[in-house]
């Protein structure tokens, strides 16, 4: 039977299960826009119980999605057999948290053997118009013959 | 009159009201453990819907708790009129976050003027023994004379 | 007299003039390629008395270029009687800094009143291919009103 | 036998011959202090020529120092056989770098298999008084079998 009748293969399935597995993301609201080679988007819209004293999106959650952005971006070019965890991330906070939804874009620089960096970016719609409000910068590390790290 | 009679002015009354306005705080279930002059404790159980794919608990959801810990540190030494925005901050995630409960310490390392610069430590209790599973290294802004952000 | 028979006025005299006093830059080899609003680009030849354990460039001195590449990108933003200062920065070392000659950009992404957010590449000309071989994330603040820091 | 007929063995002979690689830390100065399992320490005189624009020793320069010492922290505690690259860092500049004598101090937070996380502390000695002026995160990466980076 042809690959064509299982499109899910193509369509980065192991790595949306993995995503589908990250309860976090679901609690935030976070889902994915799109995924291709070494990159990804996902969206959240805004919600009153996310955020800091002034009522901006808490960086933390920012972070989270911004995290989640960087490692599955370096996912989508890791081997099948393999796990990922984060190593390190620094978040900038450019402006505000502040629109009606959100987005996070996280790119992969370099690939490595073992590590792969990642950059991230967070925007901000506000009145439809869009904002970098912050940036990541990502080091992830593929995990390999773990048992217990396998996504 | 006795300063004992209003216990509220030496218990970080404003700190803990702007604590209490950070809704992600309470959705997260993070809780003020100890506050002094420069240093806060936070506290948070495991929860399982906090989590990344295996099982640990989401290096953002740390990290949010973490950079309120060392935003409240730096709060606790700004003048009374000011308001606080985090500028950036960097998590460095030394063992997975596993555990049945997390603490958050937040240090400042120098107040300036308008900028502090915080570090933050999270611990993991995993049978009644704590291991450092995350390190943070933050710079917050002092923000005074911003009528929307006074806290 | 007409503004074109002074061209050095246009032409970032001030951050030159800058430039010029970073005695760590002469000392390091490195110089300004270009610069424009918002970015600037340093160059600098492979020096064997740079050098790490393994003979390729210490990530400290890839850094030191960088830093002034972002410091000296949001310093073409700032008001004239400014002086700057970098607050933090955070360097991603993505492949080891090996070739005949390196080019450090540096980009402004975010002004602010006091803050300015630049982002830094670094690549080496290895055989005429330029790679990329670090990122950086830079803080820098913007003083006003203090004698002795007044560039 | 007695182990004083051998003292190399005990004095961090191969982190010695390794940082004596480092033409970087001679050129800028850079001498070993101390050293300890998991730690080290090293200093640097007040230099004019290694300077930013007001005088104080240029933030890259302290940071070549502070990743030396992070760097040579956890070498301290690697395999015999292995090499150390630096993956990523983060420098905090608390205060100006301004002093007669610079001390540079890293120390190990966590070892891993392959990533080991350290942390430096930068101290300019004013008039016999030390002064935390910077603070470093970092991670390192242990190497083996690879023939080119063998310390």
């Amino acid at each position: 039977m042809s690959q064509t009748l299982n499109p899910a293969a193509d369509d980065f399935q192991r790595l949306r299960d993995s995503f589908a597995q990250q309860t976090a993301m679901r609690t935030l609201g976070i889902e994915i826009h799109h995924i291709k080679s070494g990159e990804i988007e996902l969206g959240m819209p805004y919600q009153t119980q996310l955020c800091q004293q002034h009522g901006f999106i808490h960086a933390g959650i920012s972070t989270a999605a911004l995290d989640s952005a960087c490692g599955y971006a370096a996912f989508t070019l890791m081997p099948e057999d393999s796990g990922i965890l984060t190593v390190e991330f620094k978040t900038s906070l450019l402006a505000p948290a502040q629109g009606e939804e959100f987005r996070f874009r996280g790119k992969v620089l370099r690939p490595g053997r073992q590590l792969y960096f990642s950059q991230g970016e967070a925007y901000a719609l506000l009145q439809g118009e869009e904002r970098l409000i912050a940036t990541m910068s990502a080091t992830l590390m593929c995990i390999q013959g773990r048992e217990h790290i396998k996504n």
